[in-house]
This record gives C-alpha cells, sequence and structure tokens, in this order.
C-alpha cells in the first residue's frame, strides 16, 4: 500500500461517520428502503455524471454549486462532453425517464437513494457530499391528482418507524399563491413567492419592505402577508383564504387540491400534515402541491424532506412527464440526530456474540460454533486471539458486543454463554440457543 | 424542471440498469452484506473524494486512472487541496484508518459497498464507475495469520447464497514465488512476478521470452513456469513444489501459509479454495495471501473477486496497520450474469400485489386494504386509475405482479385476490391473507 505523504485531516463538507454512526445511518436506510418497497416504489441507480450541459439545465444559479470532474491523464478530454457530478436525483431521474421511456412502464414508481454532491459553502448541516433519499411518480401527459396526497403519508409512515420523535409536514399548492397574488393585482409571481420564501428567515418586517421595493402596493403587502400566516392542520385554512376576499380560479384550483391532500391526512396520518400557506420552496419548479417537513422542537434545522409537483419533470418536445416526488436529506438529517441529539448505536459492529477462543489449538471448535450460529441468522465474531478470558471479555465489551460464547465451558463439556452485562453465565447449544430480539441487531440509543 | 438542451445519451463506462436488473443487482447487495454483517464486519462508508496527492500514493500508474474533481465555479480553489474521485475503497480505508486510529477497535473488521471511479479506457466488463464489495480486518503492529484463511471463506459463504453458479478462488502466497526466485537466484522478485502475472493473458512462450530479455538463463525460466503451473486444491501442492527442489527460507514460510488458508478452507468449503501457484496480482502491494475469483465455465471475465494481504495497509510513521481484504466487483459481476447468462429479477417492482379501484370514490377502500396487507409486510401499490379490471390486471402483467386484489368482489360484499400467472380468484382478506412466500420479494430468474 502507498504510504501516505499528504497530512490525514478531514475535508470539510465531506462528512464521514464512526461504525456505531453508520449503523445508525443503515438502521435509517433500512427503515425508508423497507417503506418505500412497501409502497410499490422499484429501485433505481444512477450515474453520479450527467453533461454539465444538463445540470446546469436552466436553472438560476445551479451553475455555482456543480462539480465538474476531468481524467487527470487526459488524454482523451476531446472525446466526451464535459461531466460534473449530479447535484440531486431529479435531474438524473429526469434523464432516465427520456432515456428509457421506452422500456418503463406508466406511472413509473420509483425510489432513488443515493450521494449527492454541491460546491456550497459548508456550514452545520449543509454539506458538501450527502445522502438523498427519493420517491417520485412520472406519468405520462396527465398525472392523476391523488400522487399529491400519496408522497407526504410515504413519507409519514417512514418517519414515524424512524427515532425522530414528533414531526410535521407543511404542505401548500403553488397555485394558491399564484392565484391569490393575480387576485390582488400582482402579476411577477414568481418573484413574490422568492420574497415570500424568506419568511421564515428574516421575518415579515424586510419581506414588506422588499415586497414594496417590488411595486407592490402597501395594502398588497398587507394581503400577501397575511395568506402566508394562514395555517392549520385542518380544512379551516380554506375559509380563512375566503375570509381574505380575494377571487382567482387559480386559487380556487388550488385550495381544492390542498384541501385533498390535507383530507387524504386527516383519514391516514392524522396530525402530520399541516397546510402552511407560508411554503413556497421559492427556487424550485414546481407547479403545484409543495412540502417541507420540520421536526417538532428542532425547527432551526430547516426543512429535511421537501418536495413538489412537476407539470413537466421530463419533456423530449413531443412528450411531456408529469411527476410529483419528495426527498429525504438523509445526511443531513442523521449528522443533526448524532451531534444535537445525541443518537447514535447500541454497538459498533453487527456481532451479537463473540466466540471466545480457548487456546489456538481449539479455533476450529470456536469456529464452529460461530457457524452454527450464523446458521440461525445470529452475526458473530471469532476471538482474535486466545487470550485469557478477562481480555476477551474485554474485546466484547469495547464493541458492545452483548454476549460471550465459551466452548465447553459446561460440566460435561458442553458450552456456556454469558451476557457481559448482566454477568448471567449459563449452559448453551449453539444450534438452538435463540439469541434475544432486542440484542439481535444493534439498536438505536437515546441518551 | 429544466428542459433538457444535451441529447439524452448513455455514457460510455457509466453503466446504469433497468428497474428489474436493478432488483437483481440489489439482491446480490443484500446477500452480500447480510454475510459481512453475519460475520461481524462493521458497515463504513468513506467520502467520495481524497487529496490527489495521496490518491497517487507511490503507485506507479495510479494517475492515469483518478478523476480530478472542481468546482464550476471556482471561486475557493485556491483554500482546497486539489480533490480527486477514489479508485478503490483500500486507499479511503487506509486513510480512515489514521484518521480514526484513536476511536476504533482494533483488529478493526469492516465492510464497504460503495462507487469508485476509474478514467480507464472502458471495454466489455470493465466500467468507468462502479460498485465495489470490500471486506478487510486490520490490526496494530501484528495481524493473526488465521485472518488470511478467513477472508475467502467469507466470500465462498456469499457466493453459494448467490446464483453465479459453480465457482473457484484460486489462492497463493507472495512468499512462495518470492522465495522459489531467490531461491534460483532471481533476485528481482517484483519485475518477475509481473512478467509471470501475464500468463493467463499472453501464454507460457511469451512470458518465457520477457523472462529471457529481463536476464534469466534458460533453466530459471523453466523453474518459473514449472512453479507457475503448480494447482491442487489440496495440500498436493507444497510435495509438487519441493519436487522441483528449490530451497529457500521464505519459500518454506509461503508453503506453511498457504497449506493454513487451503486445510481452512478444505475443512469448511470443500472445492472451492485452490492453490494456484500462477497467481501473482502483479500490480498490487501485497505482502503474503493473495486471491482471485474465477466462475467456473467463465473463466475469460476474468477475476471476480479479489484481494490480500499488506504487511503495511497504512502506516503514520510511528504505527504500521498490516491488513488482510478482499473485494467483489460487483458491478462487472452483476453486469456480465445480466448480459451473459440472462439473469434479470421476476417482476420490475418489489409489490407483490396490485390493489384494483373499483371507481374513484372507491379508491380509499383500495387504500385500507394495502395499507392492511403492507402492516404484515406485503409490498403492493394501489391501481392508479379506476379502469375497467382488464385494464388494472395488465398494469400489474406489465411490471411482473402476481396478484391483483379486488376490494368487495365477493359474495356478501368481502374482497378477492387473483393470481394472475393462474387465473386463479380466491376470497381473501386483507388482514389475515399470507402472500406465498417465493411471491413475497422479486426472485431470480434465470434463463
Amino acid at each position: 500500500m502507498s504510504v501516505p505523504t499528504t497530512k490525514v485531516t478531514p475535508i470539510s463538507g465531506f462528512p464521514e461517520l464512526l461504525p456505531a454512526q453508520r449503523l445508525l445511518e443503515l438502521h435509517f436506510l433500512d427503515v425508508i428502503r423497507e417503506v418505500f418497497e412497501l409502497h410499490g416504489f422499484a429501485p433505481l441507480e444512477t450515474r453520479a455524471v450527467e453533461p454539465v450541459e444538463r445540470l446546469l439545465g436552466k436553472g438560476g444559479d445551479a451553475d455555482k454549486e456543480i462539480y465538474g470532474i476531468g481524467r487527470l491523464a487526459g488524454d482523451d478530454s476531446g472525446r466526451d462532453a464535459a461531466l460534473g457530478l449530479h447535484f440531486d436525483l431529479t435531474v438524473p431521474f429526469a434523464r432516465y425517464v427520456l432515456e428509457n421511456a421506452g422500456k418503463l412502464a406508466f406511472p413509473f414508481r420509483r425510489y432513488q437513494i443515493q450521494k449527492v454532491w454541491r460546491g456550497e459553502r459548508p456550514q452545520e448541516g449543509r454539506f458538501r457530499e450527502f445522502t438523498q433519499a427519493d420517491i417520485d411518480v412520472v406519468d405520462v401527459g396527465e398525472l392523476a391528482p391523488h400522487f399529491e396526497a400519496e408522497m407526504p403519508l410515504v413519507i409519514a409512515e417512514a418517519f414515524s418507524r424512524l427515532p425522530v420523535g414528533e414531526f410535521r409536514i407543511q404542505v401548500n399548492n403553488r397555485k394558491i399563491p399564484e392565484g391569490f397574488f393575480l387576485g390582488i393585482g400582482l402579476t411577477d409571481v414568481v418573484g413574490t413567492l422568492r420574497i415570500v420564501d424568506r419568511l421564515a428567515k428574516i421575518g415579515p418586517g424586510p419581506v414588506a419592505e422588499m415586497l414594496i421595493e417590488s411595486g407592490a402596493s402597501e395594502e398588497q403587502v398587507q394581503q400577501v402577508l397575511a395568506l402566508a400566516s394562514i395555517r392549520s392542520s385542518d380544512l379551516s385554512f380554506v375559509d380563512a383564504v375566503r375570509a381574505l376576499g380575494v377571487q382567482h380560479p387559480t386559487l380556487d384550483e388550488g385550495l381544492d387540491a390542498l384541501s385533498a391532500v390535507i383530507s387524504a391526512g386527516l383519514e391516514q396520518a392524522p396530525g402530520v400534515l399541516v397546510a402552511d400557506l407560508s411554503i413556497a420552496r421559492g427556487l424550485d419548479y414546481y407547479t403545484g402541491t409543495v412540502y417541507e417537513t420540520q421536526l417538532v422542537g428542532s425547527e432551526s434545522w430547516g426543512s429535511v424532506c421537501s418536495g413538489g409537483r412537476y407539470d413537466s419533470l421530463a419533456t423530449d418536445g413531443r412528450t411531456t412527464y408529469p411527476g410529483v416526488g419528495i426527498s429525504i436529506g438523509l445526511t443531513r438529517l442523521v449528522h443533526l440526530l448524532v451531534s444535537k441529539r445525541g443518537l447514535t448505536a447500541s454497538r459498533s459492529t453487527p456481532a451479537a456474540v463473540l466466540v471466545a477462543v480457548v487456546d489456538e489449538a481449539g479455533r476450529e471448535a470456536s469456529r464452529r460454533v460461530a457457524s452454527a450460529l450464523r446458521s440461525r441468522g445470529i452475526a458473530c465474531e471469532v476471538a482474535p486471539s486466545a487470550a485469557r478470558f478477562g481480555k476477551q471479555i474485554r474485546y466484547a465489551d469495547r464493541r458492545g458486543i452483548p454476549f460471550v460464547w465459551f466452548p465447553g465451558a459446561a460440566e460435561g463439556g458442553g458450552d456456556q454463554v454469558k451476557d457481559i452485562r448482566s454477568g448471567e453465565q449459563v449452559d448453551a447449544d449453539a444450534a438452538t440457543w435463540s439469541c434475544p430480539e432486542a440484542d439481535l441487531k444493534p439498536s438505536v440509543v437515546t441518551p
């Protein structure tokens, strides 16, 4: 192996976990994947790179975030288009759908859990390399509206199985502010949305100033802020909007669509979905429902799961593919739970049992015990050396392995197993011993 | 979403799979991970990038393979060291061990399943982006030799659970050729090994010529070729080497070490490990046991799983970390099995059941059925539209979903479920119906 010539230091924005923390992250990944698969989303993995031209797309300042790649030797650079690492999973998914449209069955439901890269300035909870877990449904030409209710409810099911505590999925529909703004005579819908999107960060005063600067009247500003202050976990948001006295057909469409999503939430996951008319997701190209997710008590972390509906996820000029999707910021979520709430796993290895080795001649006997345990799904390892038992127990203890197995320790030559937490040691047979369910896999530990 | 401006085309060397193929790949990943965890390897994931200086290391022509990365906007390029994408999982693991040595418990067993990138010329079964699945054991100062026997036997267990057919893991020990070459007076051990490493590709004639050119005598060449021709699935390779009459203490060490590995194989996985004295892994920095793996009948694919022992996986100048590891070339293996042996999955979605929708007013009833099935681990989806049943059945059929559920179809208003393969339709209750075990998950299909 190469002798290192550079200092060994972390690289800002490229986080890594210790083994117990990675076991925690894997627990999250497993639960999320299981829920996605239970809901019939097909797994997909796209290449890490796209042509830079495609990554730049029409997205305003996306170019600031992209990492380009190139061969250091570079002798074939003239042959390939310039490539960059993807910065989300939506752009590559859209490209994949276009590329494979003839081989996919629509509506196409897929999940995708992969690393993405953004050259942003790293800060707490914001990384340059991180994992996203996305689901999307895409169809040809038209997309049924019931999918817009389904997305956040799949997330609600996943989150309810994870140690994240209470959470709220805030839902809005772009057509509500759009219709409302048009109804009060503000025609720069996107510009207004971008300003309103900053409400949570800068507060109503500065937002009001920015709106005035953009040409809005005092009365329009008051109406915009009144709309953005409406939130309800039931359908009462509709009356609250109506009370503002604004009329526009797009507003009606938006209120109907949001009512359908909130109704489904009331039925299937009461208390989880909240209609929040301040949610705008200003910089994204959503055209209908939009989602953000907050952990209760940790709202300052920002949204840990966001998404929305696109009328045109992808298009090849002839056919348009509308879609709706939602994306969990997995790395962000896990790192915040580890650093802010002290979550970790109960041990630093999958092994539930350490099989002790009496002497090196007995290693094969210990290996047979391990093999018998594994054949029944019990993860274990054989002690690395025939040290005295105190040292072998310490080996298990350092890693959080709950059980140490002693071949031949019982009267009559049978085996014994010790729970090193309680000290209890009992006769046991590797062909029949059952590991307590709670110890079979590392569990999540909250301080 | 952005309107694509570039052509949608595959990028050579960056493979992607269709959903059914990705389900096959996930089956491989799940089995491999399960076996690694049963053997007590802890999961690890390292960042995708390393400083270029570290990637270059001392490795001869490694620089030709590396992709550098850089922010397209580039306004902070002066602050960071030049970064590149890792080309294997060993270099980052060695760096991780040095960086976290104080927080790890040694001997440290880890598995790592990640993408790696190499800027090589793409060709069949050789990619620029691919997934490797590695296990390594690393210790401080000294590494017990029994780990060298363990590595290939973990792989044997994983492969025996995968649809790869018969396979052979070829094992050698670098000390055998090293001691042998020194014993016959060839002192350029590495140079000789690199030539011998080409045997399988170019044959004994050209290898002999190259050895002569490098200064070996006719008699030395015959001895080298005789050694490289020795293979046995039992311990008879020792006598075969002895019969060549060469004496060297390093040769004795190597024969003892290889005998220990082959003996463990005979005991635990008869017929799988083969002592093959032609295996050299010429360009790698192994110092003891080396491994390659061939699928029987597909030897032309080359090795699908390779590795070996390093006396110095990592060193910080004061402490040296010896290690032994082995790496499955997962992407290569799956793509060859898909393209050459026609393997795929039985369906293109995890869903085992499609719950039909009688009319849009009945969607909520269908959703409740789906929820009941999911709560018992049965993956399903609700039909996207209340089309006529023939169309809903075709929706399932196109995706390979075996069952369609009809709410309220039974006499008395109960539900029915149809196996669309046999056409059999029976009364069923979502709270109790059990999906046949073989249909619960997509299965592997061989033509």
